[in-house]
């Protein structure tokens, strides 16, 4: 990272705190081979594991299970030059366990409209990085852009 | 996709229509062989290309020079269960071509605090998906966790 990029590291704690205030994240991963990326709404679980419920046999439940993939929250104001993002980088897996889907079932992410079968995708939280965007029109910009670390 | 799933299927003009109405977006790479995300401003070239600008030798540029990446570009209104993303997907590089790297001087993005090295960062629009969420809270959360195409 530059010195003096207007960016200020986020402690794993805070970075999640503010994660938990968006609905919707960007979940990254593989699929034939190619990069992806798709917008989903989530919930964090009690240690900070990303949840997200999907319908059993989607493409995106296949693509994800037992693959590190990277989940993404930002919330930027561009009029204001500020905001912060946060990134979970971590092994999903849909949630096998009974007891673990039972609990899910209850505290886990609500589907406005499920789907026949549904199934929970957990994203462990192995690396937490987040930083703040310190507001000001001279370093958003390039910020944003050079962030290198 | 699901049957009925809430999203409507953008063409590509539309689709890159709507994502020149962002300032920011999020391209996805590998990096040291994990998925990476990083949210940066961009502009899009006359033929869809996305464009960056980012600092020579940032570990950006580094990471992004002649790989295939995703640009992802979003604006959903929770409130309104409303909205709509686009996923650019093509060859990475940074420009090398003089006059090329001139033309963007003048027409590609800004940066608000210039590096004291820049470079300039194309992304190929070989693949531009897109999608419309049409809002309704019965639709909205399941759709963007198993939209599978």
């Amino acid at each position: 990272m530059y010195p003096h990029d207007g960016f200020r590291e986020l402690g794993r704690q805070e970075a999640l705190r503010l994660m938990a205030t968006v609905p919707v994240g960007r979940i990254v991963y593989t699929r034939r081979a190619m990069p992806a990326v798709l917008p989903v709404n989530f919930t964090l679980d009690r240690d900070g594991a990303v949840l997200l419920r999907t319908a059993a046999g989607s493409a995106l439940a296949h693509a994800v299970d037992r693959a590190v993939v990277a989940f993404e929250t930002d919330d930027v104001d561009a009029a204001r030059q500020a905001g912060w993002s946060v990134v979970v980088t971590g092994a999903a897996a849909v949630v096998t366990d009974p007891a673990e889907r039972e609990r899910l079932s209850r505290t886990g992410p609500v589907s406005w409209a499920p789907a026949r079968r549904e199934v929970f995708i957990r994203i462990e939280p192995g690396l937490v990085t987040g930083r703040e965007l310190v507001g000001g029109r001279t370093l958003y910009g390039v910020d944003l852009a050079t962030v290198d670390d």
